[in-house]
């Protein structure tokens, strides 16, 4: 895939659309609509909708909500001008009572006319703002994945959505905390300022070493590790409340919104011709 | 009531909410509540719930979503430790069939089991930084109500709630906009940057001086009405719904929450002992 995937980084974003919702690509899309807004995906029936949006709602930092569809209607039109979605992400997780039922390309098949899709803010968003501040982030330096802990951090509960707090480590140099958390508040639908800073048993993390997602990365000498609220969250919650059908994107393989990364709201509308519309 | 007003403003938040949940206290929370976020309120049966919330996702500038109740469950316990949405209000207006019904101090008797209520922010909270910056802004300086236009500005649909966008109209010197946008920006909670400044022909207003709702307010020379997404949005899309029973507050009575007008995330949680939790 890496001669494709060079290929599309350097393709328009109607481009990188096309080759998801043809199946010709089925990979990650880290790098791909640069500069436009990533979404992680939850896919569940109606009758769940209320009390997971309500999840979202209580708990903006793990679950920054960007879109939601309208029951039985595959097209995200809040989020672009022709995103059908299920097409038009590279691969999604299909789940049944809980558990992992199988890994597609293509949910065309198994979409219906209950289904409710939510799309959720990405870290990606917050990572670019950081690097462009010279602030290095490790794994994507070294092409890892970042990683994740369970922490005790209990979220707000709503009806059958709850659990501990899934949390993401980035090492952070002291001395650029301040500024690292500024950044990165900048940006509510991207997890929004780190939750908590400094020794990982502060939160119940016993080995920081031992990532229980993603791949381990260092703390170096002066480096702090600093934690964001991380998009897993939401999958857990929704793991744990075992939902009949429930379908997400595949980790790493995110929906590309058109809507610009640094947007103030995630919604493409205003319908007029006036020019200082915002 | 000016004397008890008066006497309220120097007391505690406890105090405030003691003295509206006995029906002491029936008139408008302006200046009261210090340093907390004020609410406007929705609250509609269930069946109607989830559109609403997709509604205010899709139109997060009029209707910034800052806490939703467990369904048929008083207490707003994301935004207070002790908040009984039924008494905790000065004074609350009752639609049916999108039509007023009543106005009352208390609704425990029209209370149901399977009513949702709806908190969203105001706009109190960035006209406080706009005056700690330095920025008149006359309809306060002069005791007066914000001046509110039905615009040309559509709102994205969802389910049943539709409508223009209502705006509120504000003057400022032409060579403070860019810092005044700047500073509301940083409330996503409180409707935002405006939406639109300069002339009130380019979003469909005829006449400045005749406020759809509220008070005139003057543009004086070198000054622009500079217009912001108004909560009164989603009270006109509600009655156009014609909800066979839904409660708001009425104006400038609104629900005082324990949450702080600053805060990155409007919900009261985290539970852990860890000092640097955000």
């Amino acid at each position: 895939m890496t001669g494709l995937y060079e290929t599309l980084k350097a393709s328009t974003l109607a481009q990188q659309r096309a080759a998801i919702r043809s199946g010709v690509y089925r990979s990650h899309t880290a790098g791909l609509g640069k500069g436009c807004l990533q979404a992680n995906l939850a896919i569940m029936p109606e009758d769940y909708a209320l009390d997971f949006m309500r999840f979202c709602q209580r708990n903006p930092k793990p679950c920054p909500l960007t879109g939601v569809s309208d029951t039985g209607n595959p097209m995200m039109f809040t989020m672009g001008r022709d995103i059908d979605i299920r097409t038009d992400v590279p691969a999604y997780n299909i789940y049944r009572d809980g558990r992992l039922a199988a890994s597609v390309n293509d949910i065309t098949s198994v979409w219906r006319d209950d289904l409710v899709v939510f799309a959720l803010g990405c870290s990606f968003t917050f990572e670019d703002a950081l690097m462009r501040a010279g602030i290095h982030v490790w794994h994507i330096d070294n092409d890892k994945t970042v990683p994740m802990f369970r922490s005790n951090i209990e979220t707000v509960p709503a009806g059958p959505f709850s659990g501990k707090m899934v949390v993401s480590m980035r090492a952070i140099p002291e001395a650029r905390i301040a500024e690292a958390v500024e950044i990165s508040r900048r940006f509510p639908l991207a997890h929004g300022a780190p939750v908590y800073w400094g020794d990982p048993a502060g939160i119940g993390i016993e080995d920081i070493s031992r990532p229980d997602w993603g791949d381990p990365a260092p703390v170096g000498a002066g480096e702090v590790p600093v934690f964001w609220a991380c998009g897993v969250t939401p999958q857990v919650a929704i793991e744990a409340a075992r939902l009949p059908l429930c379908i997400t994107h595949k980790p790493g393989h995110m929906l590309i919104t058109d809507v610009a990364e640094d947007a103030e709201v995630p919604v493409l509308t205003f319908t007029t011709d006036a020019t200082n519309i915002q």
